[in-house]
């Protein structure tokens, strides 16, 4: 007898991927091995039900492989260093997470010598892309299956097939789409396919439930954050600590408006607690103890590093030289910045850091100045405005 | 009998230029002319005051010359073009208004043939900069003349001299040194020389007076605002109109922690409601209307235009190269923008505009799409992925 | 009976083209209108053979649009403005004309009414994009056919279609396949399918003719080439003028590497004497006139223009952004620059011009300086290195 | 008695620094140390020569520091690595060596616990900056002296002092001032205080004495130059190789018009065999081997690296920032590169490397490609133009 070929499926328990686990098996005729790849957004629980459902739908193995540690040493760690929020706003929740997610579910492929790799995203979005990206460069040898994309059935056509297959389960549409992960959670609804409406405040999954201000205190060393209010904790552990802590006051959400690799306008909602207080928090220790050059240049390195990104270029080799840059720029981004927590915002206080320039004894700001003199400061303008005055003289001449 | 010669003074009603006018007089001989510049931030009443004083301390003449039209017209546009702040924080509120007053100044000395032009900065900080390089460059034949940078006397030996002189007007120093203008307030204290305290409530001018949440409709055309919740508006008079009403939230504060032009760290305290505001609707109604490659590079060139402003380089011709482009970059830039006003904050609904592209027939975000089909998705990410894959390819191959 | 659909179709007169025009009226019962558009590249004999062929083939109309003047003015301008050389050799020769005559085609098939409009570029390269790109924009209504990508035919197929429909033509096969344009001439061969062979100087279509070194006087006019050794010039007529005088010498060949828009590297030949030599004339004279920050920055513009100018993004928004800051980066780009003329090879030897900065009263390179002295320096000096100082001492202080 | 005070000379054998000799010993009473740091420009016989001199002057110690490999490794690498020619033109030849001689001598300086230090410069140039930056930052404890630049004597008056004080040298002034380093040598003379006129070819110190063509082939190991024509070399003496035998041509010759950190314009005539070429040589390995995002970005850091180096400004901590992208962008640019060289220029044959992306099996440029088809080329553009398609589609609808 022929042994069955074997296909990777990205399996999350929604009901996309459900059909393509039974329409894998019994319409391709495939032995299908399910895979989630947890970024921080899955509980136990979770996890545990998808793999019940993964058996039950036909699956002959069902692996979880846990990327978190990964995901912040690999890519979440430079998103901090450069201070990145996609269009000034967005921490690129899910861009970041869908590719450590892809590029787990290709190697694990490759691992497993797998003849197919499968995914459940539609033709529509920025997910297809991550996913049969990092499958082609990763498992080239592997073919990419997509039914969702392929078959373009309604949600209706789909319950309706795993039905006439024996498999009864439900699927209730949630009124708003969620993805979560350690870097923030994305919502979708009908309010954010408009431009004009907002999300209403149920729509976040985590509600406000404190409101007195606290005080916490961060600590950053080589850019990265090492302590909260004095405690060491791994980044992976400190970055869940502060989503709880900080999602009490409902701090972090937004709305972001972006393109999608495809060219169009996208727009979504997310809720981001530690991802934006790390950003800001680090950004200021930043301002502190970095050179004037130093942030005008990584800005600009920054701003590269999100958008390809975002557009599935991680394993473009310009990231690799992107990262060693603002790794180098880390060098004495150390300190502890405060930052006071309210509903719905918070404040950075200050920071305290030995690499503090304004802590010099060369120069101080606003006080009586020792550092130069008048004399100098005047020979300092004059040279300095050379080339306009030079530039103006040419005027009056003509 | 020989005739005096001419200076023209700075004057801004404060200590150091009271003393810098009397100085003037009575040690150089000269002719003192005072003129003060308002960029927005000056009162009917506080003008007056002023002129009074300044012809109580003997000046000959006293100007006030009103540059607020002007200052919108070849600045504040552009920094909301450029959605402009400064270390991604400070709307340059003073550096863009002390260089606009530099200008004026250093005019009206060029115009009216002073032999001499004076100033009451001190050697610390960026505004001698602001007003020597525009001294230089507009008025190359005048000599700058700047006591208070050159003597280097304490606040006490002023008053002192002052008082010699039969001048006894009162000097009580203020808790916070605030400069106020149309695009923000700046609030100096204690607390801002350290790098860790931040400004207490009671340091901020505008105090919060208003708490029920209202929301604000702001209309641009090609960039520009030019009506509040429907009534058409000069835009000078718009931002006065908004930052009353924003700042009774006490909306817009923060912290600026910078570089100065002489190389060292300094930190202030703000105040800005309306250029916080227009300028965040101003980039959300960008992302509905502009190309991705235009909102990436329109941010470079913003980012450089506002440090060159800040580091007193707005004569460099390559600022008018920028506005160049900022201002072809606006050409879509029409629509409103929706905006909720809160104690302390304020959040964007969302935008209508014609120009919305995410409300083109061509293709749109989140639905079923029939702009293209999977077989045309597939087709773009393997060319996409050309690159990478072989990249990829040679790395397998050694 | 039902009247013919018509298609338009962008004819060259060779091989390929020539199939499209008898498939797309004989098997496809279109009524064809052939069209070429002329940037430069082709002589009037060579166009009446072009139509006569046309007409032999059965074309219904056939027209000779001639964009050169207008593609001076909407693109070769800003690449001489911009210093434009892609990878810092190619001028852009092919690029940049077909994007034009892409446009012309196109132009021509909304306005003619066509159903269709036709090429005959392959699948393999960049000419498909900027066709397709150009069709799709500006003729959104009109289907695109593309035989030769789509039937991936040999040359002896299409020669033996044509025989067997009557068309007894003789397309031998040229060693080299040229491209001829105003902006440069490109030339493949069996060498630019290696990595390390250089084109002999027989593949070039212009000889050295000439070996007597002579110096040529090109006068710009903010920023634009208006006059050759003082005789005054259109631009579009001083290009070829001096093409065919430094063709004489041989000048302006070279090998450009590259990323095609499909992500694959290409390697192609061209001889472009006149691009070479206005550019780096052009280059020069900015270096007298322009700011330092002016050249910093237009070389970052610059070199984005030519990216998506090569990347058949002409039509994107941006590259109307980035012409606006070209052309105003132009106000004092006037003068003459001296050029030398030798086989293979050109010498710059200097300008002139009433905006040299070099020639300022106040200051100047090189002799007893008298715009600042020793004290200035000294105080310039050390204020701008304050921040390295401030770094500096913090780290002893660890 | 009491002790003398010591300073450190920056000694080149000149008129200007023997004056400061002889003028630190009899007219400030210090103990003088000279010290001449030697970056590859001077041979063994002028060391010795001006060593003699030194002690003829009264040095009491005199100190050859050669830092010529640490120059390559700290800094020459990473030129290379960027391709960096200062305006598209200068290999900052003598902008890079000042640097390293500066530091060298404020190294000195510390260790041996000078309490001065002093430079010959003038107030007029770069050199000065270097100079006072390196001993600021480096040994801001020692006092800079600076003679030339504060008498201001002209050369008569500083050879009649020396005569007086009873030294009899003959100081004839050569027609061009020549500066000598391994990356490159500065030519200037009264051609290069003009803007029009270009240096006779006699100014040049190497004059062409050999025209056969010959071949090289120069062999990159991770962007640095390692073997020339097959024999391994360590990099310093392949480029001093290479600029023997290319000099012999006189390849390399050009002439820098640029801006000075005082803000004025500048000229100035170099010759610099080997840079140009390992240059040109090393950018071709590198758009056959880097990725296109590669390129493009590397291009701006390495823009920007070149111009702070060239502005004093080597010890921001911005520059170990972009060195580390710098080194981490060269992992794949290893191969052979063939030149031919000819008379008064050179030609790039071609490239022959493991990692060159056009070997890739994946894709092929130029012949029949089976990467792709025509519907995956027709999906790929018709998703690459979604975005200009909708904008243009708005453009219609008002």
């Amino acid at each position: 007898m022929e042994q069955k070929k074997k296909v990777v499926l990205a399996y999350s328990g929604g009901l996309d991927t459900s059909y393509c686990a039974v329409y894998l098996t019994r319409e391709l005729g495939l032995e299908v091995h399910t895979v989630i790849v947890n970024s921080g957004g899955f509980s136990v629980e979770e996890l545990a039900a998808i793999e019940k459902r993964a058996y039950e739908l036909g699956s002959t193995t069902h692996q979880v492989i846990d990327v978190t540690e990964r995901f912040y040493q690999q890519c979440l760690r430079y998103l901090i260093f450069g201070n990145i929020l996609k269009n000034d706003t967005y921490p690129l929740s899910v861009s970041a997470e869908r590719m450590f997610q892809s590029l787990a579910i290709a190697e694990y492929a490759r691992e497993t010598g797998a003849e197919y790799i499968a995914h459940g995203s539609t033709g529509a979005g920025n997910d297809q892309v991550r996913f049969d990206v990092a499958f082609a460069v990763i498992a080239p040898n592997t073919e990419i299956i997509t039914p969702i994309r392929d078959l373009r059935l309604s949600r209706q056509a789909e319950i309706e097939y795993l039905q006439k297959q024996g498999f009864e389960m439900s699927w209730e549409k949630a009124k708003y789409s969620i993805n979560k992960g350690i870097w923030g959670t994305s919502v979708g609804g009908v309010e954010t396919l408009t431009s004009h409406q907002a999300l209403p405040e149920s729509a976040y999954p985590t509600q406000l439930s404190r409101t007195a201000p606290a005080t916490v205190e961060i600590t950053f060393e080589k850019g990265e954050p090492v302590a909260l209010n004095g405690e060491r904790l791994n980044p992976v552990n400190l970055i869940q600590v502060l989503n709880d802590l900080a999602g009490q006051y409902a701090i972090g959400r937004d709305t972001h408006v972006g393109d999608t690799i495809l060219g169009i306008k996208g727009r979504v909602g997310f809720e981001a607690p530690a991802p934006l207080i790390l950003i800001k928090a680090h950004h200021l220790l930043e301002k502190h103890t970095s050179s004037r050059w130093q942030q005008l240049h990584k800005d600009y390195v920054a701003n590269w590093y999100g958008t390809l990104l975002h557009e599935a270029q991680y394993l473009d080799p310009v990231m690799r030289d992107f990262e060693a840059l603002l790794e180098s720029s880390q060098e004495r981004v150390s300190g502890t910045v405060f930052v006071t927590l309210k509903p719905y915002q918070f404040e950075l206080q200050g920071v305290d850091s030995k690499y503090d320039m304004m802590r010099s004894k060369v120069a101080t700001y606003g006080e009586e100045n020792n550092a130069w003199d008048s004399r100098d400061a005047k020979g300092f303008i004059k040279i300095f405005s050379n080339q306009l005055r030079i530039h103006s003289s040419l005027n009056d001449e003509n």
